[in-house]
């Protein structure tokens, strides 16, 4: 009934692609096999579909109420937590002491990707959850951890991020929120907070957040914020839920889609009565927070491609079934009409959805096995360049998915034609649901100063050689497979553009930042475009090796990798030429726009 | 309060750049005046802001509900309406024994935009109405006229136009609905409709259905389509209202956007007693149709562009009084934030609107300046040379709006960060909305094959030379003034860009359509983007050569032209390069994409 995944195409990312078989040689997953991972995926995909996916269109049409008191969600959400929970998910990476699983984050995320194609709503919590957990994890007391660290990876609590404040947006120097300390070692938090995702619920016997203040005295700026952990209910020592923290639900955000996910203002301390517990050290809580940050933004990656391959499938199952016109060359109109899927028009835009969605799945899981190679790879330089890799890709990985994964829902809706807009068709909730991605965890325009302005900088260039030379690999890989020689020639062109790029823009950025990082935004889709380029063109070596051996559906399968790419390459990557030439020439025309010409 | 318009932008394009004057000198408005053309406008501005965009959210929030006997709208849309009819809106271009305003179509389509920019749903009412009654104006009986067109044009009864079917779709060689010839001249429609907008509502004494049905023993296809009036209740040959026709509603289409105009199933006939009354000849009802058909496209064009104007100005507004961060080279957190517009990345954002908003009003004023030139043109010449030209154009005019205002009304979600995700904020309906409109009135898709298929083709090439010959007399005027001779040549070259692409795809068309076809969408966007370039360069000749006289607000207002036509040149018309490479070289990658590959 509901078809959440290709299953076929998963496995192959998993197994073929990023090689999980090699993750079950580091010691950390000598417990696993092939077997387990696969029964992983199969426990996921079975929860996903029978107790996230049915009521995503109900969810989205009865929103979270607040009736002055209390919160309420349509049951079916608090049920299939309890399903998620119970099946371990939430700690599907976690040490076995804490009541996990071990698996390495690969598999973790492509289980997560599972119930986030099927309800992306319903997966916010337990996500914003263990990203709160992670931090926990790695920089709380242990006091804290006993508190609340088993509690959020079992499900008897929920977390949220309660970073934005109405006055400051993207803007994190400019909170407002304080954190005076109290003869007992804990803070008084007072504050506002907004867009707090699962912010207000009734699905946990209590919420943790973790909240960015600033402690009275600190240093201005980014500098002087810290991360607090601020319950929702005050918990005693032995992890007790007591009475309540003070703090409130100012009110509800109702938003375009992504309905489900209660969105709150909330208000801590009006009563003066709000206590939070310092994470770390005082005036480091930003750097805490983007260790949860950069994990969310993988998760905001792979959570826009779920949506996109959603609608893929739903569209590419609609195409297959429903009659629709003829063939410009059918003249006869007593003919019988053709399917959708055999109109040119239709094969492209069901194309350019799996060249999307499909190159935007190999990317995320791609950044999950660098988490991998960067926490369980087998020697220093692999843990290191890992780690080089997965923060210049983090950006990319946000944002192509959210840009491009969205278009793929347009799409979708367009196959459909009038009945893609009505609600009585799932497509218009993804693409609804979908419009959130390019604003959350730092907007478009924030990634892109980030690549530009930081990443691409890093370590005088070195993280983008180190790249150069992975796609190098692939290069020449596919160099040597005769039906791919003009792709391997294509992201050798598309690469020697980046760099070139980058040498024009280099000393423009070292001498006038706003000069140089006015077109960030076209920087970040160039290299975006050719990062996916690469992650296509592995696909397809992989494909084409594959292909002679291959039988019946497997050998569709292949070929339909090979097309896709070739698609790609074809229709996509030679975008990225007019972006360069743009960026080279520093073209100054949004810059030296006055305000009053507007 | 709200703000529907930049004015000054709409009385450029009217009387500067489309010569509104000029049309006064035609004795069909020789009552009319510069100051009577004003009139219009600010009585149009007037009723627009003051009567529909105050329930525009609200009609998005209370949907048209059906209670089994009869459909109820918020009733600040009836009154709205009232106002509009009691202005004579709707008659505005229609012969004053008609009790029109005999207005220009240029004029009559700024007043509509204004309504359709204040409130799409709303004006959906009376522009259905409109097309109808033109069609029943230009092929009716004296009879039908006196029975209807009064009527239509003074909004006692309101029109649609029912082609649709649900197994039908955009194939209307396919529709089933039959009209069997009775004795008394009348005919018995029996059949079922879908998505046909303001197909029930109480808003007027009677609604007036245009329904394309097949007379049994007629010709296949579109060959046997013929037209019928068919009134939800009988009207006698005094225009009286009388019992019901047997029009039935089988129910209310629930739309991603657009919600305040119901998209209903209708059923013709269910007990045998639904009469209808043929329209011109049998089997002609297609080209009938089209008339009503290419005025719709037209107005969809501007409809998308007024949704994106809108969204547009509210992102200017916002961006103009948030203060959100600091520029890249601000290190010191303590000084004050900017103002989002004095970011670049946003002045960007706002600079694209601008460019597609702007680009995509003049091409549909300079539309309807050619009804105007097609109806009362001084000569035959120029009345055959504009109708060919609105021929060739209007895929453009419905297509291009449609795709890059609704990127326009993405960008102003973009622009508000969280808060334009929100339903506090009216960006997000906006982008809504204007999701229909690549798909009604013929999708991307049937544009595409209507452009390349059709009416790139025409007179052997014609009219595609006849367009080339007005942009060159735009490039050559470009060329004199030194400020724009970059973008004159830029559309020097991406006019032989097009030509040089019809050469290489005009004998393949002729030898095998399916195959000429097949990127007819990227065609369409190819050459949407250079007519589109050339608009741009219209306004700028006119900015360019205004500017050295103008002062204040006024100047500010022709650079603005300049840098926006500037921009276009520099960020969007090098996209039609790698379009132009992949028509060229007969790309078939969607095409030969087996339908098991996917």
């Amino acid at each position: 009934m509901h078809t959440i995944i290709n299953r076929r195409d998963l496995d192959f990312l998993v197994f073929e692609l990023l090689d999980a078989a090699s993750l079950i040689e580091r010691p950390r997953h000598a417990d696993h096999s092939l077997d387990t991972f696969a029964a992983a995926l199969d426990t996921a995909q079975a929860i996903a579909t029978d107790h996230f996916a049915p009521h995503n269109r109900r969810s989205d049409e009865h929103e979270p109420q607040f009736d002055g008191q209390r919160v309420t969600l349509i049951p079916e959400v608090k049920a299939a937590l309890r399903a998620y929970c119970d099946a371990g998910m939430l700690a599907a990476s976690h040490d076995y002491t804490l009541g996990g699983m071990q698996l390495p984050s690969l598999l973790a995320q492509a289980c997560s990707s599972l119930f986030k194609s099927a309800n992306a709503a319903t997966t916010s919590y337990p996500g914003l959850t263990l990203g709160n957990a992670n931090v926990i994890h790695r920089f709380g007391t242990e006091a804290q951890k006993r508190r609340y660290l088993s509690s959020l990876l079992s499900g008897r609590f929920f977390g949220t991020m309660a970073l934005t404040e109405p006055q400051a947006g993207s803007s994190l120097a400019d909170i407002k929120t304080t954190a005076t300390p109290n003869a007992d070692g804990s803070y008084s938090i007072v504050g506002q907070k907004i867009f707090i995702s699962a912010g207000d619920h009734e699905l946990s016997e209590n919420i943790v957040h973790l909240v960015l203040a600033k402690i009275p005295g600190g240093p201005p700026g980014v500098k002087g914020i810290s991360l607090f952990i601020v319950p929702k209910r005050r918990v005693d020592d032995d992890g007790q839920v007591g009475e309540p923290n003070d703090v409130a639900l100012a009110g509800l955000i109702h938003k375009m889609g992504w309905r489900g996910t209660t969105s709150t203002m909330l208000s801590f301390g009006e009563h003066g009565q709000c206590r939070g517990e310092l994470v770390g050290e005082p005036h480091k809580g930003l750097s805490y927070m983007f260790h949860m940050m950069n994990e969310a933004r993988i998760g905001v990656g792979l959570g826009a491609v779920m949506l996109g391959y959603r609608g893929y499938l739903a569209s590419l199952a609609y195409a297959r079934e429903r009659p629709q016109g003829r063939s410009p060359s059918a003249r006869d109109p007593q003919t019988p009409q053709q399917l959708l899927i055999e109109h040119a028009d239709v094969r492209r835009m069901l194309l350019a959805q799996k060249a999307y969605v499909e190159g935007g799945y190999a990317l995320c899981l791609y950044a999950a096995r660098l988490v991998d190679d960067q926490k369980t790879g087998p020697d220093e330089s692999t843990r290191r360049d890992a780690a080089a890799l997965l923060d210049l890709l983090t950006p990319v990985v946000k944002s192509w998915p959210s840009q491009w994964c969205l278009e793929a829902n347009s799409l979708a809706i367009q196959v459909h034609g009038g009945y893609g807009y009505t609600r009585e068709y799932p497509v218009e909730q993804f693409y609804r649901d979908n419009r959130l991605n390019p604003i959350h965890e730092g907007t478009h325009g924030i990634q892109a100063l980030d690549l530009l302005g930081r990443k691409a900088q890093m370590d005088q260039g070195a993280t983008v050689a180190l790249l150069a030379h992975r796609m190098q690999s692939t290069i020449d890989a596919a160099a040597a497979l005769p039906e791919l020689q003009g792709e391997a020639r294509a992201l050798q062109a598309a690469l020697a553009d980046v760099e070139q790029t980058l040498a024009v823009l280099r000393p423009v950025l070292a001498e006038d930042s706003e000069r140089g990082l006015a077109n960030a935004s076209v920087f970040l889709e160039a290299f975006g475009h050719t990062v996916v380029a690469w992650i296509w063109l592995r696909q397809a070596v992989i494909a084409s090796r594959a292909l002679p051996t291959a039988e019946g559906a497997d050998a569709d399968f292949y070929r339909g990798k090979l097309h896709a790419c070739r698609w790609f390459f074809g229709w996509e990557l030679p975008r990225t030429q007019a972006q360069h030439a743009l960026l080279r020439r520093l073209d100054d025309t949004p810059l030296t726009m006055a305000t009053d010409w507007f």
